[in-house]
Formats: C-alpha cells, structure tokens, sequence
C-alpha cells in the first residue's frame, strides 16, 4: 500500500483531519504562503474546471451571458447598502497605496507613502455595488431589460478561521448579477438559477440538496430573500452549497438605477445574484469520499478510467499495450476520458492505491492471463468490487458502469442523508439530538431572537425553511419548541460548515 | 444608417479615437469607476472567452495542466529577485489592511487602523514569486520534473495612462510557468509556447506576426532572454502580442527550489513563463476592422452568422420564419453559431448596420422575392459584398464562406504590413521614415545605449531580432546606422502600443 494512503486519517477517527488529510494527499489544494489563501494544484483544479464547463453551459442554455467587471471597489460604494456595508466591511482586503519604492536602509521595498490612494480600494467581497453602479449606465427603458449577466471570479473575505474549499479568504466562484422590470419576473429568476444549482448538485455532482428560503438572520446582506440549497456531509452537518438572492430594488436605489416603463413611468430596477464557488470542492470531497480517498462522481472526474497493465516482461508489456491501445481509443469515441498507465518506473500496487486515493471512477486492469483470455479486471471505485469481464464491447460495459457508479453515489449520499433526519417537538429534545448531527426537523416561532437564542445555546442554525414538504407533516402548523408560540411549518436546523 | 454607426470616429481622421469609439460602440468594453480598469461586457467577454477556450485547448495539447495561485503576494517576495522588483514595484496595488470600520461620524466606513497587515501584500502583477515559493515544495527529485502549469488569472499593474484592452490597470490573462531539469529543455519550452501564440495569432485572430527575441532592455524582468511576437496594426505601429520567457535559474535561486538530479546532486531548476493577456482583444480589433465597424475573423466570431427577415406583414415573416428554421439548423449542425434576428422593434436598417458594427462575418437576408425564389442573399463583412444565393446547399456555401474569409482578412493584413516595411541604412533616413510609421530594419551595434539613444530620440524601439529572415539580406552583417560599429544582422525597430 502507497505511503499516502496509509497516512490518511481514517473518518471515524477524526472526521475533520480526514478532510484535511485527503485534500492535501489527493493533491487538490494546499495552503499558501498567504494566511487563508490556497493553492489549488492541477488535479483540484481539474474538477472545478469540469464543474465551471457544465454550470456554465447551464447558465447559457438559460440565457445569460459572461462578462468582467473590476477587481477593486472604491470603498464608498460598499457604502451605499446599508446591509450590505455591515455584512461585508469587517472582512475586507484594503489597497491603500499604488507603488512601493525601495527602502532608504537597502533591505528591500516599502510602500511609498507619496504613492497614497484618495479615496481606498477593497478587493471585491462580491460585486454587486461595482456591477449596479455599472447597469446605472446601461439601462435607460424596459427595452433594455432583463440583463442577465455572470461573472466567473475570484472574490476575497478575510475570514478569520479557514479551511481548504470550504472557508478561504479568496476563492473562485461565479457570480451572477441579473436586472429585471418586475418584480416578479426578478423573484421567477432567483427560483429559475436556484433550481439550476439543484439539478448541478444532483446530476452532477451526486449530492441530494434540500431547496429552501433562509431565515431573516442568514439571508445575504442587502437581499429581501436568499434562496438556498443545503448539503448534508458524512458526519451529519450541514454545508450550504449555493445561494440565490432576490434584491428587491436594494441596489437599484442605492445606485439610483432607474427604467422607463412601458407605461411611460420611471420605475427602479428589480435585482436578483446567485453564486457558487470552490467550496462545492469540500461538498463534493465530503459528500463521497471514503478512508482510502477520494470518490468522485463519474460526471465530475477528469480521468473517468485508468488502464494499469501487469507484465513480467517487456515483450508482454508490449502485446498488453498493443491490445489496450484499442479499447482506449474505442473509450474515448465514446467520450470517455481514459489514461493509460504504463510508466514502469511505479508497481502496479502503488498505481492501485493512488489512483484510488485520486477517486478515479473505474479501474480496469490487464495481466498475462488477461492477455490470454481476452479479458479485464474491472473495479468500480465506488464499492471497490472487482469483476472480470471480455474486452469485447468492454467499452459499452464501462459506459454503462460509469452511469452506475453516478446513481449508486447518489442514491447512497441520499439514503445516508435521509436517515440522519429527526423530528423534535421540544427543546430539551433537540438539544440532545443535535449533538448526534443531522438535519432536526422542528418549529420555530419565527423571530430572529429565539433563531439566536437556539445558536447561541446549541451552535445550530436554520438551515432553510424547505420549499417542499421534506419529511411527512413537516408542513402542517405546530408550535415553537421554544417559545410555544405558533409556527406554520418546521424548519431545518443543523450545525454546518 | 444607426445612429452608433455614424458616430464612429474615421480611421484616416484619428486612429485613435476611431479605435476607442469602436470599443465603446460596438460593446466590446468600458471604463469603470475605478481608474485604469476596464468593464468587459458581454460581447466582448465572448470574444476573449472564444480565444481562451482555443489557447487552453492548445495548451493541454502541449502537455500543460491549469491551477491556480493566490491573488496576493507578500510583499518581501518581490524582492527576492533584483530585476523583478525593479521591473514593477512602481506599479503595485498595495494591501495594507485587513478590515474597515464604521466611521465615528456616521459618514461611511474607514480604514481600522487596529487591522494594519504585519506586511503588507501587493496584488500579483505577474506570479512568479509566489509559484516558484510553491514549486518550492513540490519539487525534490529530477522525478517532480517537469512541471508545466498555466494559470487563468487578472493581474494587476498601475499604470498611469491606460486605454481599454491594449493598457489597463486591470487585466485578463493566462501565464503558464514551467519547470525543467535541464536548460535545453526550459528553452525549447520557452520556444514551444512562442510557437503556440504564433499559431494562435496567424490561424484563430488572422493577425500576421514576426517571432523574435527581445534586446536586453526589452526584456522581462527576471528573465534571461524574452521571446516575442509582434505585430502591425493598421496605423503602423506595433503591438507586442504574446511572450515567452526563458528564466533560467533565477526564480529557482530567488526561492531555492533545487532538485536532485539523475547523477544524485543538486541542482537548481530551470524555468519558463509565458503570457498573452486581454491585449489580444486590442490586437484583433486594429488588426482588421474598418470605418464601419469591428471584423472579425470567423474563427473567434460569437456570431459567425447573422439572417435577417424583410417582410411586408405577419403573415410574410410566418413563412420567412418557417424557411429559415431549417437554415439555422442545418448551419448549426455544421458547427456554425447563427443568430435569426426577427426581432420586429428594429428596422433591418438598423440591423445591418448594427451587425457590421459587431463584426458578424456573414449576413443573410431573405425577403419576399428570395422566398419566392428559393434564394438569400449573402453578404460578407470582410469585403461588404453582396451575392444572391440559392438556399439548396446554402449551409455549405457558407461554411466555405466563413474560411474564406478566415483566410482573406489574414492575407489583407499580411499584406498591409508587408507593404509597411523599410529598410534604412542611415540614422538621418531612419528617422525621417519612422515618421510614417511601420518597421523599419535597420543595423544596431546590440548595445543598449545605441538603443536607448535612438529611443529617446525618435520613440522607436526594437522590437525584435527576429528568428527567421524576415526580409531579404537581413540577416547579412554591417555596420550600426547610428554607430557605425559592427552589427550582425538587421532588427525591427517600430513606434509600438
């Protein structure tokens, strides 16, 4: 067994170092020199590239556009939201200088105090203000509605206590800025883009979502409503994996973003922004993933099957090589993406165990009676089975395979997810089930002061308040654990990252 | 004809304002409100995501992985090498705090002097510092050897006095930096990746360009020798289109990244970086357009073709409509991105005219008498001329089309800037052509105080010695026009972007 994979902390030990163990030792990030900023090293990046091509194509095909706006914002537009300046101003990076000079003392640069900006700059949290102050200039009548905007970028909070993927102080994300004439037509897209993150979430990255409107308390700064889709990891917390605001008219009149109306009347813009980011890594990581490494979603990996022959001899490497040379070329016309491992410098054990240690999907292996029989060993690396199988439309086996491996990821996240669902009805209740983990089910009187209360005392939150019915009677009006005051439905309450 | 178009500034009054009007015109990009940094809107985000999605794929077919580094660098880091931080601590946005407060007066948020950054952090103009501080951990062995990463990314540089796309405070690149265990290996490398823009340059953006290797004065900074290509713009000058940077063991020294190689002894790595940047859009946009808009080449068109219905009443469109559905999908199938525009709140008029300013390649319009006759006609961006085709195979005729023009707008710039070339014997002739823009070739004694001097005095620098003879007899010996000292071969001189 590979070096790597025996250091790997086992999950049931400690699920936290397990995480961290596996981003660094699967090679797909690493700190850097910069407190709270990662490196996200090729094969990480790899899988955020398959995740931006597919969301992005998803973005497309409803009709929105890329387009780049600036990395810094003057610090008085942050300003001009007053929700949203307190929600994002105790996290900002700050340029306060343009140039450095060298040191009189010859030990270097420092910044040249001649070289001060008037007015600061923040290295962009989020871009709504940079991106309304924008739409002031392009949007004049209803004709010039909707926009509908995104923008792949790198964005910085500077958090205090970070993690890779999950909590970075830069990290990349998309972020999409839509203008709209109505009111409704603004409320029908932060749904529409929810939704898109939920089918992303499911189809893609394997990983069952609950969809949701967050409490008053967790909503975006400047948002009237944040709409949500949240994620249940391996040790029963909770991650929020995508969120969509409907802004009302916050930013069009904070940036006084005006539009004639057909009726001739001057009317503020209606707003929405939804974002996804790197932290989709740690759901995906979290989600699937086991004590000998990752696990990826067929959908989701860049190397979907690895080839490893086993040879005593140069003479049959060549004839196994020959041999596989069709299968992979036959693979790949159906869109599979295959490697072929045939370095001799790395024993097949120790190719084994890293490429399991890497999530790839399937592992087909040929050895001299392979050869022989015409046949592979195929191993799914889902639940590690191993089958021998004819190279005969072995292609059309893996095809079918790879398909397999999505649902099965999906289905056992789910079952996992689903089973770690309480119902409580009192307090006392709940704070002994939550220190289980989970998603717990329970009324809530809906004031942001029992909401603090149940945080403070439990270190739980809500999640969201879930558009469907989530689990049997969910639905059906009670009253709050706490307080006893009446609630219409229950929410989702769960510790998370 | 549209109001947009006929603002558009004439090349032959002002090159220059035609070429910021035809930005801002044609939606390419605008200022923001931060200085020096640029809005990319949506149509021209789609040209730059055109050219990315192109150079990425011809980066992985050259073996090259993505990543990506952190935003910030510490401001020591710079230091590190002598001429990198020459080269651009005047023009670094520097970070100093980490946080902002509520202002005592109420009047906004401050700086919180309490979060002043022990050091302080620049935002990378380029990433050398900080990856090779990475390589640094990722390399031991001739093993870890090479390392080909490239990284999609924005920089930042102040600069004083930018324009939208060609200079920018702000902008939008790749830079791929590699690692080699021999020298030969980084400069073949260093070459490959100049190879790479070359052909990017002349079969994607049709642009003509002359591979080189920059004088010393002309070099990056931290670097042994500078590969460039170069090209002409339409007013004669030249734009610095792509580099290639042979770095030889300097960032290895600068951040001790050394390697045990075959023989078992250490020895420092040996380094590549390599960049094209948002300038390309500037590249493209002079190398080809006219007083009537943008021209694109086909190859990096969003839109490769536009149809456009001219009708007498509903009933007419309905038919039009129902013709060119099949059009549409036919060209589709083909590969061709095609808009119908039978938006019915614009004039065609208005339409042509709007789509010549976008640079759309082809046009097809179908009226009445072309439904009748089974015929649209076409019309070509390059050249504006019409023809009437039949619709029976008009999926392949276009297809052609497209090439054709690809081709043609290439052999027009090839052209253009073959006829703009000089060659000068003597320093009074030099500086009487150099008036009329174009390169001139000319003897240079390879001291940078000759070059510095002819700088200084007539604004021209060189721009390359290039690879290849590029005209005849100029790779012959003589004598520096300025000099008179011995000179090995001739180099291009040009007032440049």
């Amino acid at each position: 067994m590979a070096k790597e994979l025996k250091d790997l902390t086992k999950r049931s030990e400690n699920y936290s170092q397990w995480y961290n163990d596996l981003v660094v030792k699967a090679d797909l990030a690493e700190q850097s020199a910069v407190r709270g900023c990662m490196v996200i090293k090729p094969y990480g990046y790899a899988i955020w590239e398959k995740m931006q091509r597919q969301l992005d194509d998803m973005f497309k095909e409803t009709g929105h556009v890329n387009a780049y706006f600036p990395l810094l914002i003057p610090k008085s537009f942050l300003s001009r939201e007053a929700e949203h300046v307190e929600g994002f101003a105790k996290e900002c990076a700050v340029v306060t200088h343009y140039r450095l000079k060298n040191a009189e003392d010859g030990s270097g640069v420092v910044v040249d105090p001649a070289a001060k900006l008037e007015e600061e700059l923040i290295i962009r949290p989020t871009s709504e203000t940079i991106i309304w102050n924008t739409y002031k200039n392009w949007i004049q009548s209803y004709r010039d509605l909707p926009i509908l905007c995104n923008q792949w970028a790198n964005v910085f909070r500077w958090e205090m206590r970070t993690r890779l993927f999950l909590r970075t102080a830069e990290f990349l994300w998309q972020e999409g800025h839509t203008a709209h004439a109505t009111r409704e037509e603004a409320e029908e897209e932060a749904i529409r883009m929810l939704n898109v993150y939920a089918e992303f979430a499911e189809k893609y990255m394997a990983v069952p979502v609950v969809k949701g409107v967050k409490s008053a308390n967790e909503r975006f700064a400047g948002a009237l409503d944040t709409y949500t889709i949240e994620a249940m990891m391996q040790d029963g917390k909770a991650l929020q994996s995508g969120t969509s605001h409907f802004l009302g008219q916050n930013f069009a009149k904070a940036f006084d973003v005006q539009f004639v109306n057909k009726e001739n009347k001057l009317e503020y813009v209606w707003a929405t922004s939804w974002g996804v980011s790197t932290r989709l890594m740690g759901a995906l990581i979290m989600t699937h993933s086991d004590d000998n490494g990752l696990v990826l979603p067929p959908h989701l990996a860049p190397i979907q099957v690895v080839i490893v022959p086993i040879y005593k001899n140069d003479e049959q490497l060549k004839l196994i090589d020959a041999k596989v040379e069709g299968i992979v070329a036959r693979l790949k016309q159906l869109g599979i993406s295959v490697k072929y491992d045939n370095a001799d410098n790395k024993r097949p054990g120790f190719k084994f165990a890293d490429y399991e240690l890497k999530g790839v999907p399937v592992r087909l292996v040929m050895g001299g009676r392979d050869l022989e029989n015409n046949t592979m060993e195929v191993m799914r690396r889902d639940t590690l089975e191993k089958e021998t199988v004819t190279c005969d439309g072995i292609e059309t086996y893996v095809q079918n395979l790879l398909e397999e491996i999505q649902a099965n990821i999906y289905k056992k996240a789910r079952t996992y997810r689903d089973s770690r669902i309480t119902t409580v009805d009192s307090y006392d209740e709940f704070k002994e089930k939550i220190e289980e983990g989970g998603f717990i089910l329970a009324h809530w009187d809906g004031t942001v002061e029992t909401e603090e209360k149940i945080k403070e005392e439990t270190k739980a939150t809500i999640r969201c308040i879930p558009f469907e019915s989530f689990v049997e009677g969910d639905k059906e009006p009670g009253k709050c654990m706490v307080t006893g005051k009446p609630s219409a439905c229950r929410v989702i309450f769960a510790r998370s990252y």
